[in-house]
């Protein structure tokens, strides 16, 4: 197998990629994993400007010779490309598996809802960091290759409905533009960092009044980390918000899942498995 | 004139009520604002609970002795009453006109959907701090009372198009649910406070990309105010966001408002003035 790294949001080191390559061609000497050089570039908030973002997804996207495209890193910024790339997508990208999180949701759900290519969420090409035991690059990667399910978020093994993990915010985003997908019947399955509970609560309402996303069939919750401190405690925890809310919304809270901005990110294939 | 005065987000203080009853006493002795009590109350993040802040409003709007009701604060909970309160609104409710700001966009928004009373964007009835002129809420007062223009958003004494205004925050988590009125051929202003670049520029993506919003007239940019830092400089500027997203949009990018969560923070009555 063929991966091709591009990074539509935020740029990524070298070291980053050297270090992923280099794992990758110690656990799985006989694939290859190509790092785009635009990964590396930087402009303003962005790793290169929004045409050059665009350029690098869609090479690699169109190019027939990769199997995969792993995104490098999120961290805002994939969004912007979106009405570019979408529709200059060729017969090749429907013969691919895409593969992020976080800001990367965006071209995950915007793909989804043209069924372009298979889905998933999972950790990222520039994730594996220094005490590292590449559990979650193992879990992609295992995935990727050989289809194994050890790395999949443990639900999936048991729930045989359709699923599609998103960043909150991300989600949030979306809704009521036409790049969400559509997720009736799916167990949807959301995570957070970095947002104090008064904007989790405020996205959540969002998530629960959408029209579109009213047919779902259930809501899990990843991990919420890194929540910034308020001036005042918000009085309710997550697992209360996410009674309240899917009560409102009509659609049952199944519990936790294991995603997030953590070591633990497990992979959930968007659809079916 | 009789002004009520409810708080469906956060509490406000016994002082702020005082400071604002003082002013209208000094000013417009002729009429009166009444407190409710609930504005005083506190439960975790907000002014009493969803049930204590929904009854408290619908007490106020449904009193036909009451001729306005003057949002007393915002800082987020005014969404979580939304579905509790807006059916049951009486024909009292809608001889009324509704101002506020901020998180109070979701209630002027819901009504405006609703066409339920009157609404207007301005300065909240517990904003008279210390070292204050009493300008906005002279502004607030003078139009409520006399249908002074003085205090409205320059812009509206020429362009005689419907105008509505909100926080970007808050308009944006209302796309792709019911409560986000209907702002074909209206002139938008958005204004934000403690918001970094990377997120504003994601809320103008989902604005600029939001099916409901295709129609509106244009849109006009009030203040940004108390950015904070980011780890790298966004690599645009406000008017260089806001030409971009317009373009992207296809609305012409009409320039600066004069609202915001500023002393200088115009009245905007939504609709036709």
């Amino acid at each position: 197998m063929r991966i091709g790294v591009v990074a539509p949001a935020r740029t990524v080191t070298q070291v980053s990629a050297l270090r992923m390559s280099a794992f990758m061609a110690l656990t799985y000497p006989a694939h290859e994993i190509v790092f785009h050089p635009q990964c590396f570039m930087n402009q303003g908030h962005f790793a290169g400007s929004d045409a050059v973002r665009a350029s690098a997804f869609l090479e690699f996207a169109n190019d027939p010779a990769f199997d995969a495209i792993w995104f490098a890193r999120g961290g805002y910024g994939s969004n912007r490309i979106l009405h570019e790339v979408m529709p200059q997508l060729a017969p090749a990208a429907r013969n691919k598996t895409y593969i992020g999180y976080s800001d990367m949701g965006f071209m995950l759900g915007a793909l989804y809802a043209r069924r372009i290519g298979r889905q998933a969420h999972g950790s990222m090409a520039s994730s594996m960091g220094v005490d590292d035991t590449g559990e979650d690059a193992g879990w992609v990667l295992g995935w990727l290759i050989d289809g194994d399910k050890r790395g999949l978020e443990p639900s999936l093994l048991t729930d045989r409905r359709p699923a599609a993990a998103f960043n909150l915010a991300i989600l949030t985003a979306m809704i009521g533009t036409p790049w969400l997908p559509d997720l009736t019947d799916h167990v949807l399955m959301i995570e957070e960092v970095s947002e104090q509970f008064y904007r989790i609560d405020r996205m959540l309402f969002q998530l629960a009044h959408s029209t579109q996303l009213r047919g779902i069939a259930g809501i899990r919750l990843g991990q919420v980390t890194d929540v910034p401190s308020n001036d005042t405690e918000f009085g309710e925890t997550l697992e209360q918000m996410m009674t309240r809310w899917c009560a409102e919304m009509g659609v049952p809270y199944l519990g936790r899942a294991g995603i997030g901005h953590v070591r633990a990110n497990h992979v959930v294939p968007f659809g079916v498995i």
